[in-house]
């Protein structure tokens, strides 16, 4: 189940090398989770500050393939890969709508926390509606992470 | 009584135009009252989480002068301008160190508040060091503040 | 001729006070110009790229009014509030939208210069657009910005 | 060979959760190759203004151990791990000095390009400096990389 999100690259974001300045990605990659878990009905401000569970970043890679600039129009493509009681992974693409140019791919692993940093579950009905995502079997996907271009666990 | 930091223009605070995106001019303005403060005895850091004093800025302006590239050494001059008991004013200078070209210049008013961001006085001490400061009269500095360049409140 | 522009705070932009870092409101207001000349028929990119007309920040002030949270939609009104052959100035308000509290207000200087950083004129068809805007006669505006909170020039 | 630069968090590099902003990682992580290149006798400023060599980010990996907050003052571990005739692999620790806990590590893989953004070789003196280094043969450090935490190519 993908989301996808657009959003305009800004003149802050980018560097003296007239593209985005590469850590940006990982910001635009948590607009996109941000937003797709809106649309899936969670929000994660509410999450936090109600639900006691924060989703820090324990992992990121990025692999960078084309450079984006100011005021260029960005998709940015967010699926669950993997997820556990406790943890969470997204798969992204972020490409250039006006010509579908992939600038970067990348995976991110969150971690369910409570506010004093203490592991905890992912919420219930998170949880749940994880499930009812079409999924491929965990051993696979493990498979699949072992040998396509990412990281290993 | 002014404090002198050296810092370096790190690559991903430039923008495409080649310099320094001009926002981060108040992030510099920051480091250097953060460690003002902490060569007068004033660990920024602890008076949030041990004295629930907070300081956030109410007000700030910025004059360019002058554009400042990556690698840039530059020079943050602070020095308290004014203060009450329950506010603190910054006047800055950000100069280039190479060829000492002023950069950028300005004042930054900050509240004190506590964690919840009710107003309250500021730490004792630190009023007392305050007091200490070779400071002009009130008058005067209103005076001033009126017809030089910067903010009229 | 006021231009409205909506759009959320991002994880990213808050610190650790739990609100909006101070600097980012004037990336917000960025934000807001970019969008408000689009929409008056000036894309800013291109008048960079192929006009070689930046228009780079030459003074700004901010007042904080109300702090912003992640996850809170903000609009970013924006209006031209003064011109002249090679100066721009814009006047701002942040409001965040669920209450319409104003968070923040802002003036924004701008001066057009070429690539070289050299000054020269604003685009004549930003010039004549400019043009067509209400705005009061310079006299009232320059009385305003003496006795109204603001920057005095 | 490994650099060793130190850096203290900036407010504006927190979060609402209180920690230093994820992306802000592969930020500190430039700083660190900046000066490692500068104490290794490169300047990466002259080496894109005067040899019209960039250095961008290709790819990158961050694995987060603990977090750091504001005023924490971190150490930026870098080391070369690999280089060809086209690019250059930095890995990093990024260590909080006062307990010497490891907040991040991670991989950057950067590729040579000139202004126009076409693939070029290293600069020739840095070539040469990169062959003093006591690297491990490469055969061993393809190895290394397949089987340890990192990026699988």
């Amino acid at each position: 189940m993908e989301h996808r999100l657009r959003l305009r690259v800004r003149y802050g974001e980018t560097d003296c090398m007239g593209r985005v300045y590469h850590p940006n990605y990982l910001s635009y990659m948590e607009c996109g989770r941000v937003e797709a878990m809106r649309e899936w009905g969670f929000n994660y401000a509410d999450t936090e500050r109600q639900e006691d569970c924060f989703l820090p970043v324990i992992e990121a890679w990025v692999k960078y393939r084309a450079p984006a600039e100011f005021d260029d129009e960005l998709e940015v493509i967010s699926s669950v890969e993997d997820y556990s009681f406790v943890r969470l992974t997204f798969v992204y693409e972020v490409r250039r709508v006006r010509d579908d140019v992939l600038c970067a791919e990348g995976r991110v692993f969150l971690a369910a926390v409570d506010r004093e940093g203490e592991p905890r579950r992912l919420p219930k009905d998170l949880r749940s509606f994880l499930e009812t995502l079409d999924l491929p079997p965990e051993r696979e996907r493990r498979r699949r992470n072992r040998t396509g271009s990412g990281v290993v666990r």
